[in-house]
């Protein structure tokens, strides 16, 4: 759609126009539509969005959208909204608005939906229980298949998913079915004949990271949360999972860049955010880097002697930090992805020995071979050589066991990537270096 | 399940036990069970597979152990298996098989099913068409609810997904209905009361990384998959968009650190492949980087003079580096996710010149001062401090164009990362330094 027509029909108070345009269009699109309106339009535009998609489109809104159609709407516009509006959206609503706004809500849902509410809310930020809806359906053992579909025909419209059905006991999950069975299988069957009993959950304290783990381990559309005694809570689906897939995949690659996360993209976090997440790492990283600084002037001497070692420093140091990374990243995001634990670290450290035997060999003869042609010098050219072997292996070792140390810590293996380890690589490099420099060179 | 009393059961022919364990474990367990036996009681276990289980595993076992088990199997228990193989799983699984394999595989299913396999197979890899499946729910415009849910009663069992359905009119899509509607409207409505017309659909061309933004920006559980002519040939599921997803996101963490990507984990491959992923870049970035050094040799007379210089350089290219990578993997990743585009160049631009001012001004500040108190040469001081702004603010330049030039000419922005970045910005960040120094310093 044509903002720019859109918004020509809006002002030129065409509403029908805008109805026909919001009526055939999805609600994902209309919320990136409006985020072009102004704060008057956009409550107008609002207004004319078909009743049974408002509530869809104000979930895909941005928080000061959202705040500021709460502040305009009207007892009963809000009330509205509330009904259609999802529990986990509401929650993830609540969570962002400003307090004056969060009270003018609660005071608008009924007091049943309040208390789930208040439930959701206390949950910890990046658990199951912070993610996860109420709403889903739940039937009993001697429902049948006839039954079950009456049920759902009565009040699955308001369900988040209802493809996914969950067969309670005193509210204990005992089997689920989909609605694959329900759809195919005999009228008369019982859900206790086509139950699956083997059920992956979640408790509500799981971190959501996990969680969308096993969906894309077990290809699910929804996962049961249970509470501490066992008992179904809710569920999260599969698109809350993907958007916690993406959000994770973006951190790890955040802090890997020495930064600290950000929620909002790109263009929409300011640049004084910006600089606030970039800074602390770089001080860090920078006054850190001083230390090989430091080691180098103990080698005045050295480079004074034979000038053209100082040139080959630039070299050494990034390939030592390219080779680090190298093994760093794919152990940080084999953790990540549950493949790679802290048991496999010898297993680990003695295949990256390995790679890195192979991968410095091939380097060294090919820098020390245009060592010894450009400069004629053999001694020299060995020097190299043996410093990049030297560097390469002790880069690799660093940036396998750092992320794995991490982990076993409780830190996150993310912050042990690239610019941390090519800092730390950096001094053994420069002190490899000059090691086998004094020991190798005459006159110095 | 506990791998040594299941393998203590199978050897002692304990069979009735296995097939119980079996018969109540999920497909994804059982697989990865599997994988712990050797190939002759592997073969065992699978044939002791509930039947209805035993595609389901199938498709979830690694190539070899697939290759393995179709060779084994006689005709019967082949066709069997790929009679309940759904579609993109047999393609999948035909990608990696050796020659003969196919073809015996090729000979094993109806002819109408090979011509299907033969159209998938020849999409190109990183594809749309070669990732969906042929199987899907159709119907037409004038079906009930009522005749829709016998129609899938009947038939639906075999389809891949049937919570989205399609209305098709000579092979064109018209609308889609989800199994929410079926299940929840009046049984007379017909599919085009119900239907939705604003489809999102993707060709059997389009990037398998761009249909999987669309499952997460949409919120979808199945899209549809059309040819040149706009007809109808399958869907993509949104547990092979997870998929995509996830490896998409490990591919451009590998480019980012400089590597080839691999399509196995990390300890599935080999050393020897390892190393043939890490050798290029690092060759190509350790000869970029002696540039550098050969700069470094253009100023022997400096750093004889004030021997002291040498040792900042670390600290001047590790930050240069990191601010450069920072800005970097922030671009690469808002091209990943769509949020930034080429048409925003000089707008990340700018905004990356205001954030690299911020921050190098207080890196300058505070490394300043450091070097002031430790070496009271305030000119030292200022020769550092300026060297820093100017080095911090080309590399966020340098870090925020790359990327985006990368994505213009067609270049997979994620090369344009750490490492690179890092190369490139050492050679500005040493002649930035050398340049200030010998202007500032007295006697060089």
């Amino acid at each position: 759609m044509n903002k720019d027509i859109f918004m020509e029909l809006l002002r030129s108070r065409e509403y029908k126009a805008v109805r026909s345009i919001l009526n055939v269009m999805n609600a994902v699109d209309i919320a990136s539509l409006l985020t072009e309106l102004d704060d008057k339009d956009l409550a107008l535009a609002f207004r004319l969005i078909p009743k049974e998609k408002a509530a869809d489109v104000f979930a895909e809104m941005g928080n000061s959208m959202q705040a500021y159609l709460v502040e305009v709407f009207t007892e009963k516009e809000l009330r509205e909204l509330l009904d259609d509006l999802y529990m986990d959206d509401t929650v993830d609503m609540l969570e962002e608005l400003p307090a004056n706004l969060v009270t003018r809500i609660l005071e608008n849902v009924p007091s049943e939906k309040r208390k789930q509410i208040n439930v959701l809310l206390n949950y910890p930020e990046d658990s199951a229980g912070s993610i996860m809806t109420t709403e889903y359906v739940d039937l009993r053992k001697t429902t049948t298949v006839k039954q079950a579909m009456a049920h759902i025909k009565q009040t699955g419209i308001h369900k988040e998913t209802i493809y996914t059905c969950y067969i309670l006991e005193h509210r204990k999950l005992t089997g689920i079915v989909s609605a694959k069975d329900l759809m195919t299988m005999d009228d008369d069957l019982t859900m206790d004949d086509l139950m699956e009993t083997e059920i992956i959950s979640v408790h509500t304290h799981t971190d959501k990271e996990e969680v969308a783990r096993l969906f894309s381990k077990y290809d699910l559309l929804a996962i049961p949360v249970l509470d501490e005694d066992e008992r179904m809570v809710g569920i999260v689906t599969v698109d809350d999972a993907m958007d916690v897939m993406v959000e994770e995949a973006t951190e790890d690659m955040t802090k890997m860049a020495a930064m600290s996360p950000s929620e909002k993209n790109y263009f929409e976090t300011s640049v004084m955010e910006h600089a606030k997440h970039r800074i602390p790492w770089l001080l860090v990283l920078m006054l850190s880097s001083s230390i090989t600084g430091m080691i180098l002037t103990r080698y005045e001497n050295a480079f004074a002697a034979v000038p053209l070692l100082v040139s080959f420093i630039p070299m050494l140091m990034d390939t030592g930090g390219n080779c680090g990374s190298q093994s760093s990243t794919l152990i940080i995001r084999g953790i990540a992805l549950d493949e790679i634990h802290f048991s496999d670290f010898f297993r680990a450290l003695f295949k990256e020995f390995r790679i890195s035997l192979v991968v410095s060999v091939v380097l060294a003869a090919a820098n020390g071979l245009r060592i010894l042609i450009m400069y004629k010098d053999p001694l020299i050219a060995l020097t190299i050589a043996l410093s990049l072997i030297c560097t390469v292996i002790i880069s690799k070792l660093i940036g396998c066991a750092l992320p794995l140390l991490a982990k076993q810590v409780h830190l996150d293996p993310a912050i042990m990537a690239s610019p941390l380890i090519t800092t730390v690589v950096d001094t053994c490099s420069v002190m490899i270096y000059f090691f086998i420099a004094t020991h190798i060179l005459p006159g110095i």
